[in-house]
């Protein structure tokens, strides 16, 4: 039996908190069992050099953790003057994976910046900041559209993410914690939007292999979790596919 | 009347959550206003190099805020690659008013870790780190002590710290928020122990100056609010001036 | 059809000259169409810290292109005094897929370097150093064992990699060209052993999603390529599973 | 008795050498004891991006100590490639008192450049700073004046900083040298103008703490250092407040 | 007798491929003994900020080593983040030589950039560097002339490098491989064009000094060797000095 | 005639004034026509770690400008974070020619850390510093033998440095000042010894090239300058080539 009691194919408790931070325009605290992200979507009126004049919005994010979200205090980037190869990995997956359900060409020439802060971590720090991100995105629509900057949510899909692993005792699992991401042999990272279609896999075995069977049975387990995860996402936002600006006429 | 309709000696509401992250030695959320800092408190078991062999700790602080812990994003330092020079400023203050008020020879050749990271900003935000900070350093101490580390809680007296201002309209005022001191002339940080002495004063006035009498005034200001601030840390972490190790004897 | 002229499932001509340069202890330049990477293995008589005591190796990896391997020239990590992201992925990968194979309790406290410079891009870059720096490395192997260093190569199984893609108008193709990489809906980097196991997948669908299909057929062109990659570097490096140190009697 | 014979309230010998070096637009060598500071004001034409278009100009201040200004040799901040926290806050200090005396809107979208090089350091550096900057600001300011550039002298008040003490043998003393600054419980860095108004005060008690009496006490003695100070300045740039441009019919 | 059986005055073999890389305007792999370097010349359609309206161009160069160019493997300059003194003394140097035999007014408002990438060192990477670049740079101009961007080649002198040296046991001598360049007491780098005219002379003596006979000797050695380099570059590229876009009519 | 009326082969006027700083074991004070360079010697009692266990002594340079030792204010090196290239080739071209002096082997294993600020620059900084840099090591050097850290003066030879140039009006000239050096065709840098012997020869040509004739007439007026700079130094230091600890009895 897993750590925590759970079974193979479940996910931990998932809690998101809209509203957390005041200032930014969408703004959410992801709990994922003892994971904790504070994920806050900011609107910026440009974009950046290399976007500019394409009439197109574009999508970034980055991603930290405090010092003590770890057990082992951890010192911080900007003391080091620079940011680590696992730091920029993840945040160019986030912007990656939230780019891919939404019309860049419909939010005019503005930048969308993803802050995910890992204040409490337990493993799956990255999937949870990109499920958490994706409804902090959201929210950050909702409030352009409340002040009449774009005319509908301009998403075609919800999004969500989660790990799936092959541990050596309890086999194949969801949504490993940090205690069974340490000790599993292959580690997968799968972002799926609501449509069913995936948008990244990100499969490693660093210290083993893994076979077509294996594969197939973390692909799974990794769908039946993000089935969940997009159910709690509506929850909390609604149904935003058909969401449109108020008496627009449109 | 001030903009949140609070008179010229009065603080704002006061909360210090403790326990808010799982993993540190010692963890606090504090709450001033709209102002809120995690505050943990880590234990390393070796001291900085200019440190070594002195059989005494050491205790040092570091702050950052998260980018929209404001109004508008401010970029990471972790991506600037530096660290800014009002953030050196606050850390180092931060480290000097705790070091204040512990006895390092009754530590050993430890450092106490202290992060500030403010995830939401609304004025006072050092001051109020300072004051945070303090809280969870006692519960790491406190923990030592459980632990077998140190014989007692090492710290001869309570510290906390508040920001005193005059304001062309308001006159004199304690406890600033953010649109009090953005239209400040004069700002003084002052940090206090329990004894009514004097840690740290800090007064600027960059688009004014100020007199002996104004001096007199914000000092007073001062007093009554670190009074206030001193009580609510009691309320949390009880009387530590003769806190010991159970059983000892001593 | 292809722009030039390629099958689907046809990978591009590969050339693997060993001994390219005189100074490492294993050196490749590998050709895959018009990329050219010079892979260099080195090995180092010592662990990096965290890994001190342990008795075993260590296998890392750096990558980088010269300014004009790209049709624009880029400017250099070095001027610009910091490593990208995209970099920091890239050697990161080739550096877990390496240590896959390797059996990291044989080597000793030693390090293996592995250097991959793109002196020539045209898509594919990475996973052609995968390719090349895994014949370079095992070139190493047979270095330091007939130095005496090591009993046998101690590498449990082949290793390649190769691209994949969901083409707009090709459809599914392997091994794509810089033209082919740029216009591509979906693209995946896929590395395997001689056992037909997966080590890495990594899939992105930047600009499109991704069916089960889909990946089923993508991963069924990256087999075929990667079993002739394995063939390619067989021709040059031979039967190394159970190659062994001359004449100890084992 | 203090180290070198002084009264407790008696500051050290004070030089201020104008034009020390021929480029700057103001330049001055000062001295207090064997603290030497070269201080050299320059004027550029533009502003800081922060403050285009205000119609007002910026004072921005840089510090630096040679490598052997103190007893031991310390690294150079540019081959650390970084700017300690200490040189952070001391040069924020000094553009903040120099913009608190001068009438930024007086000057045009200009920047004054002040640069603080101390060559040779015997404690309070940063108040000879202060002191030598005032006077280099107002020499450059007068050359401004003579390029017909501004119509009068910008500045509506001197400026002048000194230091101030706790002593556990000598008790509160005036203007520390480095054998007492570096022995004392309490320091203070005070600056204020020629009307007797503070302008800053950062007073600090790292091993000690300090009473309201004592604060009373270092401001006195602060006060009658800065009044010596500021007859020193006038007596080499004479009566600066009603100085105009000549012939201007003003 | 030399390591190599060279006489004193006798240079190593040389070869100099055009058409290296296929990116570049020139590309270029000498080969002087061991040492090989790739040069390529870029074009670029605009000059740095302080080049800019004086309807002029600019040629500025980059340097580097591969990490096991050598024969224990070096840091690479990225990963430290910053590129060192000898780096940048060499990069310079090239930059500085190839514009003097360049008419910079003839190549419009267009920088070439030079990169020197040594891949395999064995002594004078920096003065293959230049010979080698001179002719990369020289194909670049070819192109140019193709593409009509310039009405001539804009080079009034051939241009090569050599090292010379003196050692403790051969005495003088020509082209030192590193064997001898590490043993050697005086080492001079010269770069002369093909007038006969010294262009760069860089003499030291670090662990000797050496006499106004020893100099003279050094420079006739140089000589003889700089000839037969412009020999080399004369049969790869031809007769430059009157070549002119064909049908122009001038 | 030259813009300061001096003849062809007229230095400008020199002072050296020693002790100039109270805190280096030596501290000079060189003024060149309107170049002042303050050079500092330390002695720290360990070399670098690529010298250690080889019982010999290590002398190293540093070379800075304060902003305005220029007629344009320039950039710290600190606030870029970086130290150019320009500033690299001084310090190692200083760390050199100084070492050519000295048996390193007579100073046990200490470092000479050689500070070279110049405070104001017109021309011929680089070979100011040499000169006044070569006084402050032999200040050093007695210092040390005062201390009984070492026997006797370490130095086989007086040094001294000039530069010389070919000017387009008049003609060969020696020890430019920075009206001449900034529109010479030919600048050289010489470094001698007492005993009439090069130490680096550095000369360049970008605006133009030099011939045989043209070498040997600027090393004859560099000898006549470098003879009167080593007469100056020695009416400073004395005879320091035979000078011992006294009562050694060696």
């Amino acid at each position: 039996m897993r750590p925590d009691g759970r079974k193979n194919d479940e996910l931990r408790s998932i809690q998101i908190q809209t509203g957390y931070i005041i200032h930014p325009e969408g703004s959410v605290l992801i709990t994922v069992g003892q994971t904790k992200v504070i994920c806050n979507a900011s609107i910026e009126d440009r974009v950046p050099p290399f976007m500019r004049g394409q009439k197109k919005g574009w999508i970034t994010a980055e991603y930290s953790m405090l010092p003590r979200a770890t057990p082992e205090r951890t010192m911080r980037e900007s003391a080091r003057g620079k940011i680590g190869g696992r730091t920029m990995e993840i945040q160019r997956l986030i912007g990656r994976a939230l780019r891919s359900v939404v019309a860049l060409d419909q939010i005019g020439e503005r930048t969308i910046w993803i802050d995910c802060d890992v204040i409490q971590a337990d493993g799956g720090t990255r999937t949870a900041s990109i499920t958490g991100a994706f409804v902090a995105m959201v929210l950050a629509f909702k409030k352009a559209m409340d002040r009449g900057q774009i005319e509908k949510i301009p998403v075609h899909s919800y999004l969500a993410a989660t790990s799936v692993g092959i541990h050596p005792v309890y086999g194949s699992i969801l949504d490993l914690c940090y205690k069974e991401d340490s000790t599993t042999d292959v580690d997968m990272n799968i972002v799926m939007n609501s449509k069913g279609h995936f948008v990244e896999i990100q499969g490693t075995g660093e210290e083993a292999t893994f076979s077509d069977e294996e594969l197939a049975e973390l692909i799974r387990l990794a769908k039946k979790g993000i089935g969940e995860l997009i159910a709690a996402e509506k929850s909390v936002i609604g149904d935003i596919l058909t969401e449109q600006k108020v008496g627009t006429g449109k």
